[in-house]
């Protein structure tokens, strides 16, 4: 028997939570007009896949119908169809991921345009075309280097030996695999390729570059760009200073404080023995609150008080807490429910992705449920 | 301007979603009765929190009424109030971290029970059961040598010379943190030091073990356990065989297939170039879904179709979807929506935990809000 399924939701987390994450709309909004002023007269999309990098989707489109902004891009249906009961027909919504062969009806349905990644989906897309006699609106993505989703140039001989009328793409797209990278040699090569599908379709709106393409270059810009990392805050430049307004505060409360003897094991496995007696705290924020296992004994946070100072993370991270040397400390007004910065203006997502050996994308990502959630 | 944060929940993605989430219910109550026979005559709470370790935490609190068990622990208060609406009072519900100064209030209206980590959130207690009169339940833990939450031996002395009528724990806890290895010998040590607490409380309920920690035998079971993560099938005595049944499957769609060439880089960085021509399949499941990047060119999937061939992941895994190389199968039916199983019998959570280097509770709880979640 299937059950259905009921969610345990962020918005249920109250101010009572441990750890409040803050979301500044504003902010995000300052980054989109910085980046529509950087791509003129190229124009900015908004991807907002990912439940918006994993700070809302719906509040981020909310926000951005305050700009010029009328191009969203998700990676799924359902996200489009969620997004939809809030954007009217005003505002485009591609799905990137493209459709499943039996998918057709509800995109026709919720006026979404799916990004066709291959022969198989244009043909579906040509028959509900042909039948409706409609030419309902979708995108074609072509493959130039990353082999990801996307057409290759056999398969644009195929398609342009048929007949696919009565469909026209109104948008042709692919994706840069190493924006991050200027001096990366693919980069050239991949907007070579670009170049040579977009001849095939010389009318039609065309889009290469992501939050780091933008940063590599108006030849890179074509028709419309599709920033989403740089939205949120993420540095589009990595080892450059980061042109983009913060969005992320990421503030957790002091559970516990207590004084461990040397030679003392911390957290599972007793990973970490005290060499000398320690003061720690306990945070309320764990691996379950999606900040990852891999920054046990090796990050550090910032006491909101004495940011200058950071504090160690001693021990495994436990599924809800994890453990923090406060002994650098020497202030006793340290007191139970101080806030704790995990994310802030001392503590960068992107020092925490070099820490997890990963990108701040995940970082964002993997944000948990159990936050309390302020929009500013 | 603060907002209201709506979510994007897990119970808007359909069957059009890419992945498919499947969480046995039955083989969680079968874990649930395996255990209980396990400790008899000790009993057996269930630990639902982090939003039931990733799978669902008022799913998982229905089912378990229909066996006999009625203490349920999560982490925060929040968490808590979820569970009391739909859980009456006949079950106890414990929250894990305890409370802080200024949210008595709500354990007592939503008759949740705070398991008091130190010597302040006793004493606030404390007040709130005078100023009504009434010995409201709560619980007490002692920390037995993972320097994480708890009381200490100190920290019991001034208890003692406290008067704290009305004031009486109905349960004292601790928390092993070496109890997957059954020859630490920490275990011991900690539970020679719970014994030490325990007769300060000789009429008090005592509970040190979780799901490990039955295994470890009799002496640890005291009067209740606490396992979560046995219950939802993940091994409790890593290097044996799992006891437990599997309660998790996670199966993902093929959204493209395509043939590259020799020397063909694959994904972001292209950190993977093609040693020679390979077929390709895009599945739909991504780190934006709680997949770890870090198993990028690392972990292995599995066609429903053709379990027992490995497919490795190739380049780095995106936000949205990752790449296999499917050229092991020799068949040429694979299609485009062929099922890949990512979580199931031929693809344990712990081997995927170990090629992410960590645990099994942290794949766990890092499944994502978009997958189609079924109820078996």
């Amino acid at each position: 028997m299937l059950q259905p399924y009921t969610s345990l939701n962020s918005n249920l987390f109250t101010k009572h939570a441990g750890t409040t994450l803050s979301i500044d709309l504003n902010a995000i909004i300052a980054n989109y007009n910085y980046l529509i002023q950087k791509v003129k007269p190229a124009h900015c999309a908004a991807v907002i896949k990912a439940d918006g990098y994993g700070l809302g989707m719906l509040p981020i489109a909310k926000a951005l119908k305050k700009t010029s902004c009328k191009n969203f891009f998700v990676a799924y249906l359902d996200e489009g169809i969620a997004l939809r009961s809030i954007l009217n027909q005003d505002y485009n919504i591609f799905i990137l991921n493209g459709l499943f062969p039996r998918d057709a009806r509800p995109f026709i349905k919720h006026h979404l345009t799916p990004v066709l990644n291959d022969l198989n989906q244009i043909k579906i897309w040509v028959q509900i075309c042909k039948e409706a006699n409609i030419n309902y609106p979708a995108a074609i993505q072509f493959d130039t280097g990353m082999s990801r989703l996307g057409l290759n140039e056999n398969d644009l001989k195929i398609l342009q030996q048929k007949a696919l009328s009565p469909f026209n793409p109104v948008l042709i797209i692919s994706h840069l695999a190493c924006a991050d990278e200027p001096k990366h040699p693919n980069n050239l090569l991949q907007l070579k390729k670009f170049k040579f599908f977009k001849k095939f379709f010389p009318s039609v709106t065309a889009s290469l570059s992501a939050s780091s393409g933008i940063f590599l270059g108006e030849a890179w810009h074509f028709d419309l760009t599709r920033p989403g990392a740089a939205l949120y805050g993420l540095n589009p430049v990595p080892n450059q200073k980061n042109p983009m307004n913060p969005v992320v505060t990421l503030k957790s409360k002091i559970l516990q404080i207590r004084v461990i003897p040397k030679n003392t094991p911390i957290g599972y496995g007793a990973t970490y023995i005290s060499h000398r007696p320690l003061k720690l705290a306990i945070i309320a924020i764990g691996y379950g609150d999606g900040f990852s296992r891999s920054l046990s004994n090796k990050a550090y946070v910032r006491h909101v008080h004495y940011p200058e100072i950071p504090l160690p993370i001693v021990g495994k991270i436990s599924m809800d807490c994890l453990c923090i040397d406060i002994s650098p400390l020497s202030d006793n007004t340290i007191q139970l429910q101080d806030e704790i910065e995990i994310i802030g203006p001392h503590s960068p997502i992107e020092l925490i992705a070099q820490n997890a050996n990963t990108i701040g994308y995940e970082i964002l990502t993997s944000l948990g449920n159990r936050y309390h959630r302020i929009y500013i």
